[in-house]
């Protein structure tokens, strides 16, 4: 407690992101990284910005990077924005559409980050239980909302919804903002991207750090009707005018003029998926059926948080919560087949 | 205005940076930006990080960099924050920091983004005025305060107060935050850093797109008490976790090691501001006394308006203000000799 700190300060519960420990030969399952890496086109691009033009600013408003997404996803530029990463794009977008008198609704299972931002803006908002099965429920969203977030698929349970199911959430609450945020929709998922078309109260949210392996790059973005777009952008220009840096803006356009690599990319955490969650299986785990690049599982003898701690003196990390009901669980990205082997070989000894 | 925007949203009057436009053979001389050019190891270091590893995030708490800026600037690194700009800082700190029940403090001639940050984060704020020769007078602070900013040197006017002006006014409100905003410091200007250490109610911030040339990487850093970062990094761990990429952290490392490089850079830019300001008062300017990468000046027979835009006919790009006091003024960025030339011959010409 300081004198110093504004009351604001005092009220923040931080979230915490999954540890990158620096320790050599390390299993690393508990980031949701992409084993296969970046589109050699874009480390191209951002060598190439390594250069005298580092000295200008970038463009503030990314304008060609927004034109190579709009392209990409069929929309206007003016629908798009950018951003530092996902969780960047995430906290405009409940500063600028998600506080409303009415709570916003999220699932009680899902991206742990969203009741840090409603604490930080001072939204209230309130939780959605999740299925027995541990899936979303959309016929449960049929309450008064001020705004409603979701990720599709959900995290850390890895369960998608269909477009179908979206296009009905977004039928019954046309005068509110609903956020869908697809940071995992690309490993197998339906975007709700086309639905932009005809409900001007959607924003999707993707990023560039899982299907494009570009984590270390920050970039993500979200694609909605111009109206929401110029909510964020606003606040962005409230905010900090220049969030992406001249690497990043150029390693991005470069990655989507790819697709050869991404469809390789995604192509490979499908299949690798498959082969974790048989092997979890054979091991004696339940599995949710998972469409992200990480899976959630539990076995039914041990202790999430023991068999954490029990891979790790394996040099094995994956991602345990202690939330209930998701306290018996692991999240656990789909790396290479390598990594795979290696966790089922820990998990095995581990097990007896 | 929209149904689906908050209040807030409805409410924000954004700042507008400097245009980056894209005009062949322009010298552009609007935003600040440094002629030399990025140290080429920060470059190399740059080019390093576009390899597989983008695929992993960026170490979240920047704990490399942290500690390269602690032993830099001789504190400790759990006295230093970083983000992405030093725009990202200011914003943290001014929620985090700087919202307290009594107004904050700033010149009514400064930064303007600072008016910006208080809408966007509903913070009550008095401006102080400058004196006749549009100098930050310490003693008009003397009175209540919830918190205090003020850029040293000041912007857009270029003007510095001494380490001791700094020390005196911390010494009139040791009991809120005092945040010096020191983006042009390199540039002849005293830091007051070395106040740090005896002042736990400073926080100096810094920023590497100025005297290191790195605008186009976006970084930027405080330095205060342990006490102070740790509201900073509150807030920054509620909004985004990963706000520095890895070429980022890399390059921004690797120039804090690249000395002469600086210093080469910094004595470039005061031997052009010496000249730029010769030019100028030839060409019949009243130019303030700058310790910036810019000179703030007026023409006693021309509108400030009038002459940037016969300035953009001549394909040279200076900044001007509408706000009251400043109008007649110019920001006119320290470029290279041959920018300076084609400004001062563009004037010739549009002066008669």
């Amino acid at each position: 407690m300081s004198r110093f700190w504004s009351s604001l300060t005092h009220d923040l519960k931080p979230y915490v992101p999954g540890e990158q420990p620096r320790i050599a030969d390390l299993v690393k399952l508990n980031t949701n990284e992409n084993p296969l890496g970046p589109s050699p086109r874009a480390l191209e691009a951002i060598r190439g910005e390594a250069a005298d033009t580092l000295r200008l600013y970038p463009d503030p408003q990314a304008s060609a990077l927004r034109a190579t997404l709009a392209t990409y996803h069929r929309v206007q530029p003016e629908q798009v924005f950018v951003g530092n990463g996902s969780d960047e794009v995430l906290a405009h977008a409940f500063a600028a559409l998600l506080k409303h008198d009415a709570p916003l609704l999220f699932p009680d299972i899902t991206y742990s980050f969203y009741p840090v931002y409603c604490r930080l803006f001072g939204i209230a908002y309130e939780t959605v239980p999740l299925g027995e099965a541990m899936q979303i429920r959309i016929a449960d969203y049929r309450r008064p909302a001020g705004a409603i977030i979701v990720p599709n698929p959900n995290a850390p349970t890895g369960i998608a919804l269909s477009r179908r199911e979206i296009a009905a959430l977004l039928e019954q609450h046309p005068d509110v903002p609903v956020v869908i945020d697809e940071a995992y929709v690309d490993f197998g998922a339906e975007t709700a991207i086309p639905l932009v078309a005809s409900h001007r109260n959607l924003l999707v949210v993707q990023t560039m750090s899982k299907s494009r392996a570009l984590a270390g790059l920050r970039i993500g973005y979200a694609i909605g009707d111009a109206d929401l777009i110029e909510a964020l952008t606003r606040v962005k220009d409230s905010f900090n005018s220049y969030p992406l840096g001249r690497p990043a803006q150029a390693g991005a356009i470069a990655s989507l003029e790819d697709e050869a690599w991404f469809q390789q990319s995604r192509a490979r955490v499908i299949e690798g998926r498959e082969r974790l969650t048989r092997g979890l299986k054979s091991a004696g785990f339940e599995v949710l059926p998972s469409l992200a690049n990480f899976v959630f599982a539990r076995h039914p003898a041990h202790e999430g948080a023991a068999l954490a701690a029990a891979l790790r003196q394996h040099a094995v990390i994956v991602r345990h919560f202690t939330a209930p009901r998701i306290s018996d669980y692991l999240r656990i990205t789909v790396g290479t087949d390598e990594q795979t082997n290696r966790l089922l070989s820990a998990l095995s000894r581990i097990l007896g």
